[in-house]
């Protein structure tokens, strides 16, 4: 069930300004042990919402990594989400109105800082396991740089320490396509709409890749030349969908987080950060993974002290976290069990 | 220089509808010789132009693939293009009024009818080599199949023999950008030009992808949280830069071309089709390509009874064949002087 924190105060942005009293929707799933020793924290990724056992299959489940018999699992719905934490449709006390496009900009440090703003007021003091894929991996070594003394040990798949010129192309991308939607700026909740549904067609075909498409999008033999083809429907459907659930604001705030994202930032260079990071962490990558490739990742595991890498194989690109809940519960549940010296 | 064929008559279109009179534009490099065996037909890609010397740097060169002072080089501009051949910009002769949204769809077919045509109006019998990259390979290997007897061997790079859903994928999302900018069916050659900005910039990271956006658009380190990314600028330089010489109109008809490309349409199958090509084929991949990549691409070689296979090492993914003019010359040069039995 959805739960919200309703923060009194202010929290300041690192580029500048601030959310009053802003709101932080959130789920939990499972009992706070005696010892408060068996908290799981889920950092959710770009679309997503608090909702981990709705997006994240096969996770939240007995036996599996995310098992609520066992755990404490916490996930919060990032700042500028549609999906109940303070976002552009919320209203700017400023201005009695929504604030559309003038939602202040956001990073990857002032959703951490709203993580934490939410655990203080759970009370939760050590994290058995910190958990983010993608996105969810860009505030969770993020939180880690934060409050290293929080964290217990970390699961990163499919991410990176810092946003790569590939994936900030990716992300201008589909800034581009919302602006050629000359509608969006207008002040209501579906400003740019055919723009989004672009920008979101752009997203899959990265999260998808080649094998992705090329085994679930073939058409029959001897299609006419003038047939719809089903690669065509699909991308259509697929921005259709998400324009159903989630508005171009949104959506254009969380791209510019994603770009912010550099945990060395202020703090001396990436590689600095990733050699002072020593709780154990699991790295994952994914076979056929073009945005967080997953040499990438053996990198990232690597630049790591007590990091270790793993692979899921899939023929599902960067998807693959979405779908290969088997192979990702045989990973994460023995590195969350293990017990580390 | 550019030189112009007006075929007098109708060019039927493979999905219903013709072109009359159309204009084919072309550029010939060197002379044809006396026993009119040193022909080289070159197809060009999606956005480029029959200046092959423009487009296709160190290849038409003395030493290089495309040596002047041996060959006789022809390259035509393809239906739909701007660069002379009848577009979308000319008039429709129905209406007295440019053509624009009302342009008939092309296909990959038809693009080949009309270099047939030219090659009529040359006077040109066999041709030695005919040489396609990606979308140009695409009307080479239609071309093969439409006039086996024609050429004596055929280079294929970076190319399929049918579009995959992967990169009508990739076309379809384009086409969405350019739709979202509702100026796109306005009747002006500027219309839509957002839109195509976008749908470059999505071009964009498939044609780079991963490998060569990391290594040409890195940031210096410790950029503030607000500053604008080397990568964000280069995606919107990159679209600007096509929307000056390109117009949505042309840029869409290219596309819808592409996703019709299929040899073995009405022909009983790729598989059949690619087995039935008895010319010597090279077929080159590329290291890095997303957009076809290389184990497709020897795939590819394999189906063909006398294709042999060769590969390009490079970090700019399917740009590559624009960029590695060395690699590429050392490998077509001998293939084109190669004596068959």
């Amino acid at each position: 069930m959805i739960q919200f924190y309703n923060h009194k105060g202010r929290l300041d942005l690192e580029i500048g300004g601030y959310l009053q009293d802003p709101v932080i929707a959130y789920h939990t799933y499972g009992t706070l042990n005696e010892k408060r020793d068996n908290v799981l924290w889920v950092c959710h990724a770009l679309t997503a919402n608090s909702d981990v056992a709705d997006w994240f299959p096969h996770t939240v489940e007995e036996g599996a990594c995310l098992d609520p018999s066992k755990y404490f699992v916490i996930c919060a719905n990032i700042l500028g989400s549609p999906y109940g934490t303070t976002s552009p449709l919320h209203t700017n006390p400023a201005t009695g109105q929504p604030y559309y496009a003038d939602f202040p900009k956001v990073t990857i440090r002032d959703m951490v800082r709203a993580h934490s703003l939410l655990a203080e007021h759970l009370g939760i003091g050590r994290v058995k396991a910190l958990i983010g894929c993608s996105v969810g991996g860009f505030q969770a070594i993020e939180w880690a740089v934060q409050e290293p003394e929080r964290f217990e040990r970390m699961i990163l798949c499919a991410t990176d320490a810092k946003a790569t010129p590939w994936t900030i192309a990716l992300d201008e991308t589909q800034r581009m396509a919302i602006k050629a939607d000359k509608s969006y700026g207008e002040p209501r909740p579906d400003a740019g709409m055919a723009g989004l549904a672009a920008a979101r067609a752009i997203g899959l075909i990265s999260y998808r890749g080649p094998e992705g498409y090329n085994l679930t999008q073939q058409d029959p033999d001897d299609l006419p030349a003038d047939s719809l083809r089903r690669a065509v429907t699909y991308q259509r459907h697929q921005g259709d969908k998400l324009c159903r659930r989630y508005n171009a604001y949104s959506y254009m705030t969380i791209l510019d987080a994603f770009d912010t994202h550099d945990i060395g930032r202020g703090r001396g260079g990436v590689a600095k950060v990733l050699s002072s990071i020593m709780m154990p962490t699991l790295v994952v990558g994914l076979t056929t993974d073009i945005v967080f490739p997953p040499e990438d990742m053996r990198h990232l595991a690597e630049q790591l002290p007590r990091g270790e890498y793993a692979q899921i194989s899939s023929p599902f690109g960067h998807d693959g976290f979405l779908i290969e809940g088997d192979q990702l519960n045989a990973l994460f549940v023995p590195f969350i069990e293990k017990h580390f010296v």
